[in-house]
């Protein structure tokens, strides 16, 4: 653990499911409905500083994800991006894409294109409250 | 293949490595050296319309390009993303980033945050043309 790692101390993560090797996050983004973070507890930088087991572990949750997400909210795209210039602590983002979210195409990270509805946005968020129960109940049940 | 894919029909990609499945790429970003993009050669959109055996194989590849993109260019982190809301045909962007390059701690998506001089690129330019061919040599040894 390192003292000054977020990731390593997290505050008011609204965690899904863990176990001892990682755990999984609701994001709640207000513009990105369906915005999950896969985060690896020990402090690692790199997917290549995991063993073989443990990639292969962190790709299985990922693709758990990914398949909820897909059959519960239906988007137009997943995507997914581990970068860690930030916070130097493996975590993945996993973010459900419409195209009139406000964003799309670019990434999140990218300029906004557009302004979406409050209705719009509240129906997304009911979806990924759901969502979020839903994979809960899938992950307990693989564990 | 779908007719309007420029995934589908590349041009002017600067193959490093092919096989039946997947396509590694040198991409020359002036402003990013040492960034490669993995291309699954059939038109699929998400990861988890592949098999768990062509996922694996995928995995496994992207994890050579990052171990190849680490040793050769030392850089201070890997970005990996999957977007293709653009192009909606399974990529994957591999990006060494550097905290002295011109977006760093933001995504290559994100705002610019410096200039980075001619002599800095160039080095880099010239680093990021040996890792290519350094990967090369490596993935033909394990195809």
């Amino acid at each position: 653990m390192i003292v000054n790692c977020v990731l390593c101390h997290p505050e008011n993560e609204n965690v899904i499911w863990k176990n001892e090797k990682l755990r999984v996050i609701q994001v709640h983004d207000h513009n990105f409905p369906g915005y999950f973070r896969v985060i690896w507890n020990e402090h690692v930088a790199e997917m290549s500083d995991l063993s073989e087991k443990d990639q292969q572990l962190l790709l299985w949750v990922l693709l758990i994800v990914e398949k909820v997400v897909r059959e519960q909210m239906k988007p137009d795209k997943m995507n997914w991006a581990q970068f860690g210039n930030m916070v130097p602590h493996l975590h993945w983002h996993l973010i459900a894409r419409y195209q009139d979210d406000s964003h799309f195409p670019e990434s999140i990270w990218g300029p906004k294109q557009r302004e979406v509805s409050d209705s719009r946005l509240q129906q997304l968020h009911t979806l990924a409250q759901h969502t979020a129960e839903q994979l809960a109940v899938v992950l307990q049940g693989l564990s």
